[in-house]
């Protein structure tokens, strides 16, 4: 039952409106191995870093069951780099650094030892490199789902399309799936990117919570209601490694199982964006996370008599 | 049980990226009436009108159970007249035209045959003419529920803070909660509110939903992915009038059965949005209400069990 998690490892630098770091821990495979251990052990991870990439930030992904066999240490490279800025909203920042570093270079092999997977999470990366990673599994996986964002679509629109006629759940945000469809409206733009080859769609809208799409079914799970968003960075990729986690333990790959694993996706994402980074993900219990589940319930549970 | 509901019955004119309308039937208290009327009746009208407010209008109104005895003809003025054009989000429109007219001396008096009605219902009004409302009321009913905006935040500040405390909830928008309040975050902003005397807030999101604060609960009701959002105009009324409607007919101020209510409301404001002005209230059966709260039910009801 173990679950594949390609994508970057990284550091970046966040400014928002509560604070400012130096370079941090992120990359989106890092995120979604925080995030999906909590429910599903080993994640098997395929990623690059340079060495700058902590020996300490390793054991601690080992400890959580991560496997890092697939990650591969470049010695006289630096690691990938983002250095961005939010605006108030929180919804919409600016990027102030791209440094790809050893990322210029990645081209995943996927180890032997993965080979069997039951399921395959493609982290935000240029497509042909998701579309390989999928092509060396000798055994397709239950389920695979990728992200991906506008950038690929401006810049490698036919890889695109051709990955995701191979993908089963494609991730994107609201402003992703409407570049990509070309349409306004969400349910528009899903019935238009499920003819291009997935057969889940999920929406994220950040504080305006997620949308799961299938044939004519929709499904809607809110955000919670935050105090502050402290740090959105990685959210995404948070909601990602709580919703493959869950997929994986209960190996369950239907339309109501995904439901549930879109709640437990928004709960580790609410707790991920509370401080700098992956902090949070690092601190939080089964017995928190518990409770935070249960706050959703509470969020968008009614009672409805039809008389 | 009966409903009183306070507002404007006027004309609006109407563009957005799917059309455009001369002169159509509007005000907050039209929309209110046709949605709350399906719940419950009489409602009881509170408005004003010119020489040009259509007598079939009057009667269509009167034959869903509305009374107009609180309803001033005014036989030597227009009506209010408000024309206005959507941008593409439909979330954010200009105002071309507002026409006072007869809402210049609008003067509710409340008709002795209304008194003693369990709710009230103040639509978008000068805080002074709320309050005024409030206080012609002998006894003071089990529930007042108030919408505003921020014009009136900008130019009687005072009087809205007056208005707000006598009332039981507000209803607001996502910006004009965050004027009010003078926070960004809307869970700061529900909290700083509800100490201005409202013990009940909802905040309306358009098609992001609407959340219903009290004390340290919330809850979250979502909006019904569309494929077009053809008129949002009422939308926000008719939400009101769902609501009212079902908290009249079931005379429950539990915060449970508000829960309740703005499923209902959001399910009538998903009609409201489907074609110019009242036109889709005026047209929908009961079972069409009852499968459109279904699909609520469905959008969002999701299966947890922690272990």
């Amino acid at each position: 039952m173990s679950l594949i998690a390609v994508g970057t490892m990284a550091f970046d630098a966040i400014e928002t409106p509560f604070g400012k770091t130096d370079r941090i821990i992120g990359g989106s495979a890092t995120y979604v191995a925080y995030a999906a251990s909590n429910f599903v052990q080993p994640i098997q991870q395929v990623s690059i870093v340079g060495y700058d990439f902590p020996e300490e930030e390793m054991n601690d992904l080992k400890k959580r069951g991560v496997e890092l066999e697939g990650v591969e240490v470049v010695k006289d490279k630096k690691s990938f780099f983002w250095s961005g800025r939010y605006h108030l909203d929180m919804n919409s920042r600016d990027t102030l650094v791209t440094d790809l570093n050893v990322l210029a270079d990645f081209n995943p092999v996927i180890p032997e030892s993965y080979q069997g997977a039951e399921f395959l999470m493609l982290g935000n990366l240029a497509p042909a490199i998701q579309k390989s990673v999928i092509q060396q599994m000798k055994t397709r996986p239950k389920l695979v789902v990728m992200d991906t964002m506008n950038f690929w679509m401006e810049i490698a629109m036919p890889e695109l399309e051709e990955t995701l006629k191979l993908v089963d759940v494609l991730m994107v945000n609201d402003s992703e799936a409407r570049q990509l469809s070309g349409q306004f409206s969400l349910v528009k733009a899903a019935k238009q990117i499920m003819k291009m080859g997935p057969k889940y769609l999920i929406i994220k809208k950040g504080e305006h919570g997620a949308l799961l799409f299938h044939e004519n079914e929709v499904f809607f799970a809110p955000a919670l209601p935050l105090e502050d968003v402290f740090d959105p960075t990685g959210a995404g990729d948070t909601f990602a490694g709580g919703f493959m986690g869950h997929i994986a333990k209960t190996k369950d790959i239907s339309f109501e199982n995904m439901k549930t694993a879109i709640i437990i996706g928004s709960a580790l994402a609410s707790f991920c964006v509370e401080k700098f980074g992956p902090t949070r993900l690092k601190e939080i219990t089964k017995e928190q996370i518990d409770a935070r589940i249960q706050q959703f319930v509470d969020l968008v549970n009614f009672d409805i008599k039809l008389v």
